[in-house]
This record gives structure tokens, sequence and C-alpha cells, in this order.
């Protein structure tokens, strides 16, 4: 259970995206740092690491960027929207190169699995976010 | 729905905390985050915001040290246990003190009491982690 | 007195940007969020906060961006281009709002002045880099 | 150049730390998080990078402390003294842990070397501010 819903719903101000999308696309951004987090971290531990390198390296940028998105996109009384948009769109890419690179070890490896699967959700989550900017 | 038990379950090495708990605390420190993140953009939008910035500050010192924790638990591979324990601790203690200071304004201000309900789950969870350490 | 360009040239893969260029604008990355960190900071103790509350909104913006800017900068065997060129012009737009803001509060407020120096160097050291990607 | 100081001195609150230790150990921790960052991504090009996973994964929670205890002593508004102090101390354990595991590579590798000795700046940096507390 998350508080994002509700701590969206009591802000003072005014909406500036659907709450239902902008509240999704939060929750997306910080699932897809944890688990981008946790699939390098995983990487690291396989015997098979010298394969994993460019795995790793995709997981940690895609960390630093949907964090910075997530809190970004929490401060609805911030007014600096090509900022934002400009982050969102970073973390687009971010996702999608990260997805791409995971579903190739998603065979042989579960994390990159399960990890492809929450950038992909995590991707597909701040393309809503972006038209109704 | 998070991917944060799977990505710890698929992960190769052997679990240094029950794996509920370890989920638990992990999605308890990036909502708190998020929620005093957000608490501190509804407070600055507030027209009474000279009474509310001892809460800002905490709210963003609690937002980043959960932030910091939440990575570093999801790392399982790595060793340090000294320095993850003092992270948690210091974890702890942001709670503690966000969540005294937004339950002071929380029946002024819903998102003060929905952000003192997330600090206080995560400081809950976060002690529960400590004990299994 | 920094590590930064020397981590650089102590890294086994080739280097992607000019590495005078690369290592100033990382610092400068770091020296921008340290300041609107303290910037929002000081706002926040000042009297006449109910004023400044965009100006502490855009720092925070500015600082998570550049920050998430300095470590993917940091990380040059990573190859997502497209993501670090996008999370880079994401860095130029939060760094000239926050500058913009801060400007309209110099003559005012010291930190405002200073802030406004460490955004104005950052975008421009963010543009530099644009170019030879 | 950087604009600690500076941004230190112009805060309207009353300082907390002497300013020139306070200003060292924030620009030391901003210091060691890059290092960090950038000798994990140099170790992960290497091609023993199996023998170098440890290091990666200190590496990589060293930065992420460094980064939140940066932030944290940049905010001096904030008087949540048990919880900084806390964090300060998680990061004098990350910084030791890390540049003890870095200094085995010393001589191996140039960025291994010159990580050890951010580590070790910042985690002198954080004790003496310490006792000032």
């Amino acid at each position: 259970m998350t508080h994002t819903a509700a701590m969206l719903e009591a802000a003072p101000s005014s909406p500036r995206y659907d709450l239902g999308v902008l509240s999704r696309c939060i929750e997306s951004c910080l699932d897809c740092a944890q688990a981008c987090t946790a699939c390098a971290d995983a990487c690291l531990a396989e015997e098979t690491v010298g394969e994993l390198t460019r795995c790793i390296s995709l997981n940690l940028m895609c960390a630093d960027v949907c964090d910075a998105t997530a809190f970004a996109l929490s401060r609805q009384a911030t007014s600096d929207d090509a900022a934002v948009r400009a982050l969102v769109e970073a973390c687009v890419q971010a996702c999608a190169g990260c997805a791409a690179e995971c579903e190739h070890h998603a065979e042989m490896h579960a994390h990159c699995r399960v990890c492809a699967e929450a950038c992909r959700a995590c991707e597909q989550a701040c393309r809503e976010l972006l038209p109704s900017d």
C-alpha cells in the first residue's frame, strides 16, 4: 500500500496531469529504479558477469534517471514544464534502452526478465504522461 | 504492482534478511521518499508556508535518506554491513523526526497527515530490519 | 582539489568527450546541485519565504537533475547516448529556469545571486558538451 | 571553482559548524560520490571485472551515501541533528569500507588508487565534522 495517490490528492495546487496517470507514472519510476538497482546487483553476483557489463551500466543509468523523474513529478507546485518534459523524455529513452538490453538476457537470468518488465512498464507510463503535458 | 519482491527472489546471492521484511522495507523507503517530496511541495503551496518551513526541511532530509536507504538495501550482493546498518539507523531517525513534525500539522493539512503515516510506516519497517541484521 | 579529471583519465574505456570539457561539466553539475540545495534551504530561512516558493521549487528540481546528470556523465563505459543527451538537455532547461528565477531575487538575497552564477555556469558547461556528443 | 563556501556564507541561518570544515566536508562528499561512480564504471570496463565485483558494489553504496550526506549537510536551516549525525556516521563507514577495498586493487588499477584517495579524504572530512556537532 503506497501513499502516492493520497499525497497528490492532498496537495493545495491544482493538478497539472490526470492524477491516476501521474500517480501510476511516479510509482512506475520508483519501481523501475529499484528493479534496475537490484538487477545491477544481481548481475554482479553472476559467474558470467563479464557478459553482463553493458546490462549493469544501463541499469545504473536507468535507476538514476527514473529516481530523478519520480521526484520531479512529485513536485506539482513547480512550473518548469520544459525541464520536466525533457526529464520524462530522458526517462523514456533510459527505460527503452535498459529494457532492450535486459530482454537479451531474459531467458538466462530471471532478474533481467523481471527488470525488463519494470522498464517497459515505466517507459509506457512516461509515454502516457507526455501527451497530456 | 511492484517488482521488488520478484527482483529480490531472482538474485543469485543468498538472502541476508527475510525477503518479506526486506521487500516491505525497501518499498516503505521509496513510498516515504515520495510522500516527503510531495509534502514539501504541498507545504510550499500553502498560504501559511511561513509556519511550515521546519516541516519542509525535515521532509527534504527524510526524502534523501529514505531514497539512499532503499537503494542500499536493494544491493544484497554488497557486504558492507556496518555502513548499511548505520544508514538504516539514520533512516529511522529521519523518519521519526519528520513524522513528529508532520503530526503537528496533521489536523490542518491532509498532506502532513498522510506523510506522517508514510514516515511512521517506514520507521517501523526499518526497525524490523535492524534486529535481523 | 577534486579527483574528477584523474578518475576520467584512469578509465580503461576510450573517451567519448573531450576530457577537460567533460570534467568541467561533471564538476559544474555537482556544484550547481549543491548551490541549489543550499539556496532552497536559505530561502526557507528568510522571513519573506512566501515570496520565494517558486525559487525553492525550481532549486529542488534543478538539484535533482544536476545530480543525476553528474552521475550519468561519470559513467563513460555506458553507451546509451540518446538517454544521456536527453538528460543533459533536461539539465540545460532546469539550470536556465532556476537561474532566471534566482536572478529576480539576486539584489535582495546573496544566496540567490551566488546560486544563479552556479546555474549559469552549469547551463553553459552542459551546452558545451552537447555539440561534441 | 565551486560556490559551496559562498553559499554557506550567504545563508541567513547562523552556522552550526565551522564553515571551512563544513564546506570541505560537503565538497569531499561530492568528490567521493563522483570518484566512486567513475570507479565502478571503470571496473566494469576492465577485462578482470570478475575480480572487481565487490569493489563495484562498495563503490555504488559509497556513492549513494556520500551524495545523500552532501545534500543533508547543505541544509543548515534543518535541525534534525540526530539524523544528520547518523548519516555522517554511515558515510564514514561507507568511505572506510570502499577505501579498504579499492586499496587492494590500487597497484593494478589507477582508478582504484585515485578512488581510494577520494574515499580516505571524505572519511577524514566527515570525522572532522562529527566532534564539532
